[in-house]
Formats: structure tokens, C-alpha cells, sequence
């Protein structure tokens, strides 16, 4: 009897996409799960296709070719020890153990670790596209030993999303290098989120616009420069009707936004690396404010807004261009420092990573996928060692030519009592990163003060210390 | 022969000044320091006073009282657990270790269980004052078992600063309760710091005020509701000369800060907690940003800022007052942040946190130690549950007052390109706090779109999800 060319262990959701979209390319596929019952029906559901479904761990390592190639699609944390751990006692060197979960990538690199001293190889992945991409082309980002990666390299291109024709799967890096930049995505994808809700904030605070408006507006968004899958969804959403109540549906949901943590992940990697990542993690903690619903609405009766202003409102389609602007250039900002945050990332772990080829896969299969990703995969062309996106000459332009329009609304929002968290951090961190001297200075002094902490001279280097109080 | 009352490890500085503020209060002391040289240097500069200068870790523990009280002060981290590891088989039972050393939560937590399994008893303890705190009266927030500390209160109350006569020193809580309320010390510290230089770079790019100048605004200032230590120690700042130069000295300084890391923890631990952190995690940041010192400089002549405007600049001494304005509030904010996050952390580590008495040790020694902390303090005596900060009537109504030039500051600059992150942040705080519909219904309903995250409803309890795209 023949084997199989790879295997999936974990039968949810992820893993039977994952399963089905493999197999659908032409390989065997054997698959395993803790409960028979899914893998059974599985089977049931797809006879005639090349999956064979096995019920012990000694059936399913039986069924595989060698080198073995396991797909592991269960929970992040300890359901992942788990198989691996039960894997362990049967496995011959040379193995591949490819973890598909949303792992931290700190685990990763322990796992990749403690299975390498023991002859195995293993494979850290993200996937991103959810469900539907799983089973038709997510973006895929593998970490780990690079002979390793070849082995399966196939499989996983051929399952990728392609953009422009180009498969959204590469490899990443050693170790935990993949599921590093799928953390960074996720903490990206959490700060384009937040940046579509306080445009559409402010425009329904502002004029107050009709369902159609919004679909109207996003849709036309979606055609230009933001055209992304997250805003298609969005223009999308303002179609969708409640069926038991007739209204729009997204008016009906409650406005407490919920999280898995990979958002938080982003933001304390970037504390721990000294990365200003201020964007994304106002975008979190925008998120964490929505879900104290009860403490909100207290407080609106307490806590007073800016009086009713009687001051002319601009022109309805200049604002909402200029919310387009101010969108567009706080996003530019976000991808910047997400990925400073990965240049920093591979300079710490010694992951080497190739930004150009990161934008490439994001630009497909994934959440965040959209077209001016193909702009920041041509700045890391035109210069791999770019230390910041906003210094590319097209992102240079882009924000110079719509600062006006993102002050205007910044500033709009202020006045009004709007709550623009990340439009206004991305602002801030656009005015400190091109201000040559900020006043850390006084800041230093204060330290040196308090703490004899110390500072450095504009003058000339060296380290010194002052006596304040005389 | 008697025994010492008490014993001090580690004689650099911090522990030599907390030894002699020990012994000036009348008890008498045992010192050990690792290398004998300093332990010989402090016990001869001290001759006559009731210092015992030990070689030995045996020498020092027998010249101890029982049940020992071993104040530890070395660096954080490693160096603590090896002098931990030194003393352990010599202890008794019911001798108690005292971490006065900056160590994160954690790691008190950790020691706190690992001695207490073995009959000793540890206090984690946070120092506030710097080194003339602990010479001179330092507050002091001492954290573990109730009865270790009842033992020691004497000592460590009479050694503290005092505020209208009152100790800043009591009892915070079970094991790491006392370290965390000092690293929340240490992030509001990094707020308040930042919010000062932000006021400070305002009204520096628009009025190109002199030195003089800025020391009496900052003089006045601590006249009034921002009266603090911060606030004081920056109007002298601007009466300082660099010897070398005969320029002011603050000016001499390089615009790079440094930071040793509990602005960062405060911040990381907010994300754990899902507390909005936003305006310290903003001043971490931007302690980041003045670091890329080099970058900032390539970026100010490549990035562009706003067209000089010819618009008017509101008159002088308006402004000065409107930012102090601006900066009171967001400071209020920034507490109340803050504070929200010690309630968590009190819920989550279950430490039954008393704000009242926090805000009280607050009020002397400590960095942070202001006029409006007697304003916390009376706001928690009125309402020992209140939820936040600025739902108190004092601070509601003073932010009230204050939010028109609050906004109007934050708008002046973001509309000159003057980077205020924190103001700025504050502000987003204020106006999410207070809005009871949030545009997060929109972001749920994304997250149920691209990944069946699911969501509730307004009308009804309960879980949904919705086919999107039908």
C-alpha cells in the first residue's frame, strides 16, 4: 500500500480546510484527530478524494511517507504540546512537524529548539485568511529550518493564495520567524480596523449618513488607493440587513469589540524591543474602552463633551475625502512601524528577514491584503535596507500631499469630542519621527535630576552628570 | 553582646542612604555588602553611630535579633535571587527578607510563594525618592505577608517621608502587591514627565521662549494645582548653566531618553490586564522615538511639515494658560488610567488594594509626590469603589472647565505639526470614556465577516453570527 504524502492532524475547522485545500491539489493526505467521530465523517463527506483517515497516532505516522511531513491545526498553547508531545516517542530523524496554530512565537522558537536537540525539524507557520482562505488560498509564512521548508514547499505554495500570479507563501526565517510576521500582521490588521471605525465615526457623528452613504463611500474607497479586502467587507457590511428587524444589521450589534490577544502580542514585542508601535496598540487599547460598555455609558451622563459648536461644518464630500486622506496616511503610518517593529524583530532573533518578500505574501489570502502593499513591496526592491517606509519617495509624497487634509480632521475631531485615538497617534508619531530635536532633552535633564540617571551633550560624547541643585 | 534590630545587604548607594536613615531613627544595624571594602568604608565614616559593619553572611545573620529582618538591596533581578540563595540555609523560621531593590511583580510574587513554603516570610517593597529619598525619607510601599509587615512597621514608617505629618509608608498588600504599585509610581512617573515636555516643545516652537521665562511659568505653575515635585525640579532645571559653556544647561542636553524598563512593564502588564493604558504606553513610546536620535534626523529632511501659516498665534499669555490647562487635564487622565489599572491588578491577583491609602503614600517622598494626589486621595475617601478617576465630581468638573482649551491645544498642534502624543492621547481617553455608542458594532461585525468571531446585540442577550455575505 502506498503512503501518504502528508499528514494533518486536528480537524476543525482550520485543519479540515487545510486538509481539503491540499488534497485538492493533487496530494494524499492523511489526517488524524483526538475524537474519531471528525475524522470519520470527514472521510464519509469526501469519498473518492485522496484522504485517508487513520484513528491512532501509530496509523497515522504508519500511513506517511518519510521524511514525515505533519500538519498540526489544533489551539496555540498547551493543545499543541500536547501532540507534539505525543508525536515524540514514534517519530525517526529528519520528521517535520509543522505547527499551522496561532502560536506565540516565543513558544515557536523553544518548540523549533527542544524538537531540533532531538534530530526533528519543525515548522512554525501563520496562516492567515480564516476559514474560506484555508480551504481556497491563505497567505502563508513558514518559519523555521530551511531544508525543512524545501521539503514541503511545494505543497504549501500550491495551496497559497496567488497574487498577481505569485503564490503568498515564502519562507519566512529560522525558528519563529513565521510566526512572528503573522503576529505583526494580525496587530496590523487590528490598527486598519480601528482606522476604518473612527472614519466611519466621524463621518456618522458629523452628518449623520444613511446606510447607503457608507456603502456608497467604502465602495468608492475600495476603488482607489485603500482598495483592500477590509474595506470591501466593510462596504459590504452597510448592505446587509437585519432579517428579524429589518434594520441595518450593524446598527443592531453591540459596540464591545472582543480580541484573541495577538493584537496584545504586537504591542509588548514592540515594548520589549524599544519599537514605537504606537498605532496598533492605541488600536488595542481602543478595543479593550469598547468592551467597558457599562462604565461608558455611566460616564457619557457625567462627563461632558465640547458644547454644541454652531461653527459651519465642511462641505459634506470635501470631508469625507479628507477622512479618505487622513485614513490613508494614518495607515501608511501603521505599516511603518509594523514593519520597523520586524526589522527590529530580525536584528534581535537573527531572523535575516526580507521585507519585499513579506509585503509580497501579504498581498494575497490574508486579512490585511490590499493594494499598496504592492507599493511596499517595490520600496524594499528599490531599497532592502529602507530604515523606514515613510522615507520611500511614494510614501514621502502621499503624506506630504494629504497632511493638510489629516490635520483638518485630527483637529476637527478634537474639537468636536470625537475620539480619534489612532488617526491622532499616527499624526504624533508622523510630527516626532521628522522633528530632529524633540524635547527629550528636558526630559534627560529631569532623570539626571531626580535619579542621576545621567545624559549625553550635544557637544561632545561621552556620559555625564550634573549637580542641579547648586 | 546585643543583637542588631535590623540588617542591610548591599551598600551602594540606595542601601548605604537607607542604612543611615535607619539608624538615625534610633535603631541600631547590621551591614553587609558583598565586597567587604564598602562595608569598611560606611562603618568608618560612621563611627559612633549604631552601624555594625559584617564580613560574613554568617556573621551578619548572628548579629541579627530573631526573628531576623534583612533588608535587601541590590539590583533587580538575578542578583537578588543569588542573595536570597546565599541567606536561605542559614535562615529560621519567621525570619523575614525585605526587597527594597526595583524587582518586577513577578519575580516578588514568585519569592514570596517559594519562602513562605519554607517558613520564611518576604516583603517586596517599593522605594520612591531616589537617593535622597532614601537618605532623607523616601515613600515607601511595601508589599507581602500582613504580620512580616507589622513586625516592621515601626521601622520602615518612621524612616519614610511624611505629608501633613503623616507617613508615606503602608501596608499594600499580599505578595507582589507592593512592587506593582511602584512600577504604576514608575509608568505615571514616565506621563508626567512626557506631559511636561510636550507643554515645554509647544510653547518652545511657537514663542521661542527664553530660559527665564520658561522658569517662571514653570514657578507659577507649581503655585497652583500642578504644584509637584516634577514641576519644581523643571523650573529649576531652567535656572541651571553649563560651567563649560556659560549656555543653559538643559539645552546643552541630547534630546535621547534613556529608561530602565518599569514604564514598559506598567505598559505591557495594562495589555495583560486589558486596561487602556494609553497615555503612559504614548510616553514609553515616545522615549523610543527620541532615542532614534539619527533617524529623526535623516527623517526632518525628507518628511514634510505643515506650510508655515500666516494665521494668527494666539496671544502669549493665553496660550501659557491654556496649555497648563491642557496639561492638568491630561495628567488627570493619565492617573485615572493609572489607578483603573491597580483595580484590575487588585481584582486579577486578588490584593484588595486600598487607592485611599495609595494616593496618601503617594503624597510625599515619592517622584510623583503633587498637591493633587490629596485630591485622589479625598476622592476614594468619599467613594472607596469608585470605578474611575474622573467620574469624581472635583476632577469631572475641572476637566469639564479645562476641555475647551484642552482641545484647542491639542488641535494648535497637530495642526502646526508639534508632536503631542500624550496630550493627544489623553484626549482620545476623555472622549472614548465618555461616549456611550463607540464605532466598535462596526469592527465586530468585520470580525464576524472575515472570521465568524461572533457578536452580540443591543436588543437581546446572547451570541450571534451572521452569513455576511448573503
Amino acid at each position: 500500500m502506498s503512503k501518504q504524502q502528508i499528514g494533518v492532524i486536528g480537524l476543525a475547522v482550520m485543519g479540515k480546510n487545510l486538509a481539503l485545500n491540499i488534497e485538492s491539489k493533487g496530494y494524499s493526505v492523511a489526517v488524524f484527530n483526538r475524537s474519531g467521530d471528525k475524522t470519520r465523517e470527514l472521510v464519509t463527506e469526501t469519498i473518492g478524494k485522496r484522504l485517508k483517515g487513520t484513528y491512532t497516532i501509530e496509523e497515522f505516522l504508519d500511513s506517511l511517507e518519510k521524511p514525515r511531513k505533519i500538519v498540526i491545526m489544533v489551539k496555540a498553547g498547551k493543545p499543541t504540546d500536547d501532540v507534539i508531545n505525543s508525536l515524540l516517542p514514534h517519530l525517526e530523524e529528519g520528521d517535520i512537524l509543522i505547527d499551522g496554530g496561532n502560536a506565540f512565537f516565543g513558544d515557536t522558537r523553544r518548540r523549533n529548539k527542544e524538537l531540533s536537540a532531538k534530530g526533528f525539524r519543525f515548522i512554525g507557520t501563520g496562516i492567515s485568511g480564516g476559514e474560506e482562505g484555508a480551504l481556497k488560498g491563505p497567505a502563508i509564512m513558514p518559519g523555521g529550518q530551511e531544508d525543512a521548508y524545501r521539503l514541503v514547499e511545494p505543497i504549501l505554495t500550491a495551496i497559497s493564495a496567488k497574487a498577481n500570479g505569485e503564490p503568498c507563501c515564502a519562507y519566512i526565517g529560522p525558528d519563529g520567524a513565521g510566526h512572528y510576521v503573522k503576529m505583526v500582521h494580525n496587530g496590523i490588521e487590528y490598527g486598519d480596523m480601528q482606522l476604518i471605525c473612527e472614519a466611519y465615526h466621524l463621518l456618522k457623528s458629523t452628518y449623520n449618513l444613511t446606510a447607503q452613504e457608507f456603502h456608497e463611500i467604502f465602495a468608492e474607497w475600495n476603488k482607489g488607493e485603500l482598495d483592500s479586502y477590509l474595506i470591501d467587507i466593510t462596504a459590504q457590511i452597510f448592505k446587509k440587513l437585519d432579517p428579524e428587524t429589518g434594520e441595518l444589521l450593524v446598527d443592531m450589534i453591540l459596540d464591545t469589540a472582543g480580541q484573541k490577544g495577538t493584537g496584545k502580542w504586537t504591542s509588548q514585542s514592540a515594548l520589549d524591543l524599544g519599537v514605537p508601535l504606537s498605532i496598533i496598540t492605541e488600536s488595542v487599547f481602543a478595543r479593550f474602552i469598547s468592551a467597558m460598555k457599562e462604565e461608558r455609558v455611566t460616564a457619557s451622563h457625567i462627563l461632558a463633551g465640547p458644547p454644541a459648536t454652531t461653527s459651519p461644518v465642511e462641505d459634506k464630500a470635501a470631508m469625507i475625502e479628507a477622512v479618505r486622506q487622513a485614513l490613508y496616511a494614518s495607515k501608511i503610518c501603521s505599516y511603518a512601524q509594523g514593519f520597523a517593529q520586524l526589522r527590529a524583530a530580525s536584528r534581535e532573533y537573527n531572523w535575516n528577514l526580507n521585507y519585499r518578500t513579506i509585503a509580497k505574501i501579504f498581498r494575497g489570502g490574508c486579512i490585511i491584503r490590499a493594494r499598496f502593499l504592492q507599493n511596499i513591496m517595490e520600496a524594499y526592491e528599490k531599497n532592502p535596507d529602507l530604515v523606514n517606509l515613510l522615507l520611500d519617495p511614494y510614501f514621502q509624497k502621499i503624506t506630504e500631499k494629504y497632511q493638510a487634509n489629516w490635520r483638518k480632521v485630527a483637529a476637527f475631531a478634537v474639537e468636536r469630542g470625537i475620539p480619534v485615538p489612532a488617526f491622532a497617534s499616527a499624526l504624533a508619531y508622523y510630527d516626532s519621527y521628522r522633528t530632529a530635536r524633540l524635547p527629550a532633552n528636558l526630559l534627560q535633564a529631569q532623570r539626571d535630576f531626580f535619579g542621576a540617571h545621567t545624559f549625553e551633550r550635544i557637544d561632545k560624547p561621552g556620559i555625564f552628570h550634573a549637580d542641579w541643585s547648586k
